[in-house]
Parts: C-alpha cells; structure tokens; sequence
C-alpha cells in the first residue's frame, strides 16, 4: 500500500495533496485528495470523508467546494476520493455519464465484470481509511462522513452499516433510495444484476430501519436542483427514518441547483455539525 | 451593448452569473463572470474586479479562489472577465500558453494583427464598468481591483493609470515590470513592437513613479513559487514605489506557489482591506 504523492501544495497553513495508491479492493490504481489542517503538524486529528457526485474525481470537492478554510480552522483533515476505478478498464464503463467511469456508486458489485474492480465501497470504508491512518497525522477513531448526490448517498451507506466507524454523517443533495429511481436503478441492475434483494445492502432508505446509526443526519436541498424530483425524493429517506434513532435534518434552500455553488454555501454548516460530533467523548 | 446571460446560480444568497457581452474595444464578443452579493437585491453595492493570469478564463477565479464568502458578507460584488478575446481568431493566438488567447495581459496592442482585438485594457478600464453599471446594481463610483499573475499586473497598470476610477488596489503574485521579464518581453513586442519606449506606458514598474495613485497596495507573495525569481520580482515594483504616495505592502509566504490554493488562503485579507477603502468618503 505504498503512497504515491502526485503533488502537495500549501492552503490555509496545511497542506493540499494529491495521492494514488495500488488499491487492493479495486484491483487498480485509485487516486484521492488530502487537506491537512495546519493542526495536523503537531497531533492527529479528526477525518471527515467527502464523496463526490457522477462525473466528478477526486479533485472536484477540494477545488470548488471552498471547505479548506474552515477545516483549517475546525482541525479537520478532509479526505475525498475518486469516484471510481478509472486505469482498469472494462467494455462499457465509458459509454454513459452516469454509469462506470466517474460513477462507481460506491458500492461492492458482485456482477461481472464489473466486480473486479467496482469496490468503492470496501475501498472507501476499509482500505481507504487504513492507508489515511498509516500515512497521515490522522485519528482514525473519529471519523465523519459525507458527499453529495450519488456521493450524498454513498456516505448514507457508509455510515448506516457502519456506525460504529464513523461519528457523523450529513449530505448535499444525496440520491436517497436509489432502488426506486432512474440513476440506481441503472447501475443497480448492472452492479448486482436483476434480484432487486440485493439491491438493499446498499439503499440507504432500505438500510434505515436496520441500522444502529444514531444521532442528526443534517441534509441540505436545493429546490432549484432538476433532479429533486426524479432522481433524489429525500423525504424518502426522511419517511424511512420514522421510528429509528436517526433524526435526518432536512433543509430545503429556495432557489439553488445541484451545484458546487451550492455545496460551497453551506458547506461550513456541515463541517462545524461535523467536528461538534467528533469533539465528543464517546 | 445587449447583455447575453449564459448562466445564473444562487450562492451565498446572492446570485454567480456568466455573462456575454458583443464588446465595441475587442470587436469581438467577450465573456465575464459575476457574483452579485445579497446586499445588491436592496441597493447599489461596491464593485472589485478580478484579473486572472495566463491560461485562465472568466471562470478561474469564481471557481477557484472562494471569495464570494467573504464578498457575500462584505456586499462586494465581484466581476471577472475572460484574459483575452477568443472568439476573433488571429493566426497564431493559440501556438503558446503565455501568449494570444487567455493570455491578453490586459493591454491595448498597437500592433496589427493584435491591435483589432486585444484592447483588453480598454475593455476592462471603460467598458466592463459601462456593461456593469448598467446591468447590475453596482455603485461605479466605487471600484477596486485585483488580480494574480498576468492580472496582477494588470491589476497594478488599471489603477495607476486610473487612480480616479480605482480607490483600492492589490495583487496575487504579480508580474510587476514586464518590460524586464521574458513573458512581458515575448508579449509586448508583439502587442507594441520593437519601441520600448512604448512598453513603458503598459508596465507597473514603469508607472510608479509618474502616476497619482496613493495608498497601500497590498502584494502577496508565495516564496515557493517557481516563477518568483524569473517572472515577477515584486521587488523591483516596491522599489519604483520609493518617494511616491504609493505605499506597497509586500506579504512573503514560505512554501506558497503559484496556485489558487495561495490565492484562496489570503483572498479574504484582500477583499477586506479593498471593502475598507470602498467604505470611505473620497
């Protein structure tokens, strides 16, 4: 699992990084991004994972998002993922926007061909934070995690199955219940084939009922976003909750898209909501 | 001077835009970008103008430096155009990176065939404040700017040109005396030819001594940066500014480049320091 450094830049007194690593869960090389908060030079600090959307890299979240600022301030080391496998090809993962390439799902498949290499799921829960913990000033016991869209709902997945790995979740935008829209319905079929029962290890919605994940989950929508009502239907999510101990925060913001502008609004909600939960004592 | 609105997001409670323009100086149609703060839904606000460096386009800056935060929270409204005309084809604008298309250098070429387009200095200084005082709520009477690199320069050359126009001033990083460098030397004589004596009315060096800028301009510079030593030398501008009312306030930065991950670590002193001298009475 040796770390590649592909470039490092200093921001806000930390350092802005870009790394590959042979990813033994995908099979192939799998690039990510760190932000280490200036606090980092002298203790390990807090993780809080970004999952970013179709068609983005690794780099999307750092670049647009404008979170660097506060993490410096908070403590928080931030680290973001490509959103796929990408040097290991396979015929079709580049023939639409929204499927393969760009668009891993973050899930394990279990179909061929596409189970070879398509494991962000076991990457991002599993391998990632183990290369994260042995190359950075990290404190892999507080971990937090979040995303937007289909990243959104990766981060849901994460920390629903695992609650005891990470403190805190929140999302801009998630898919919510991907069994029920076109997006998942998509790259379900293909990562797990036509048995619709496998699709909800990996629903968030289905998951909620069964999952120890207790506390706020501060979720933000815009309802300027073209693809709330065909593609998201947080309130899905929201109905799923009901009767568990997962409280989802829905805000809804008037006027604003799917964008980056819109994440880079109110990313520093979520990043203070973040580090108060990682602040505490187990 | 119809203004052709090619995409508008909220942000920060105000409103990101990109915008066309068919532009009398370049003769050409020239794109720019805008985030109009909250503050201007009410009344007239500020403008600071962003001047990218080479390569860039009207979109770096927005994208990249996180400013509109602080701009949001200041009621600045901030405007970046594209580095250069692109639309006009003129053989040769796009076989070098440093120089033709996004690499304008916010001049006004006297020599053919660059003369027909590349009036960026005019269209900058004259008509993007025309567009934007007619379009937008902004208070023309309260102009600052800005830039980085190629802008910084550009930057500097507006404001002592115009220290009627701009009342703040200040700088990423830049180019300060093209004249002696090898990007002004390879631009300038193709933008005015072989005369050197015609250099020096587009050089912020040059300009020091005989404009009627006073103040401080703020200048921040990363001590990493590969292009310090060859291309910029700060220095040289702080020394023209000796016995003028121009007061340069060069920041050094251990380890910072070139990058929008300087540029996005000190924006907010930048916009601050501008916000302050635009709040006062001349």
């Amino acid at each position: 699992m040796a770390l590649e450094i592909l470039g490092e830049r200093p921001c806000f007194g930390g350092v802005q990084g870009s790394y590959r690593v042979a990813s033994q869960e995908c099979a192939t090389p799998m690039r990510f991004s760190v932000f280490r908060p200036p606090q980092a030079q002298t203790r390990r600090v807090p993780v809080v994972y970004f999952l970013a959307g179709l068609e983005c890299t690794e780099e999307t979240f750092m670049i647009k998002a404008g979170a660097q600022r506060v993490a410096a301030e908070l403590g928080l080391m931030l680290v973001s993922p490509d959103t796929s496998p990408r040097e290991a090809r396979i015929p079709g993962d580049d023939e639409s926007w929204d499927f393969g390439i760009g668009a891993g799902f973050y899930v394990d498949a279990t179909q061929a061909p596409w189970s070879a290499n398509y494991r962000m799921y076991s990457f991002v829960t599993k391998e990632l934070p183990r290369v994260i913990g042995a190359n950075f000033q990290a404190d892999v016991e507080r971990q937090a995690i979040m995303g937007h869209s289909m990243g959104g709902h990766g981060a849901l997945v994460c920390a629903l199955r695992n609650p005891g790995e990470y403190r805190s979740v929140s999302a801009f935008a998630p898919i919510v219940a991907p069994s029920q829209v076109p997006w998942g319905e998509k790259a379900f079929s293909k990562f797990f084939g036509a048995d619709r029962a496998a699709w909800a290890s990996f629903d968030a919605t289905a998951l909620a009922k069964g999952s120890g994940f207790a506390g706020e989950i501060l979720i933000d929508q815009g309802l300027g976003d073209k693809f709330l009502r065909t593609q998201l239907q947080p309130e899905k999510f929201v109905a799923a909750c009901d009767g568990t101990r997962i409280a989802p925060r829905l805000r809804e913001h008037e006027g604003y898209d799917h964008s980056y502008w819109f994440i880079q609004t109110f990313i520093s909600d979520h990043l203070r909501c973040h580090a108060a939960r990682l602040a505490t004592e187990r």
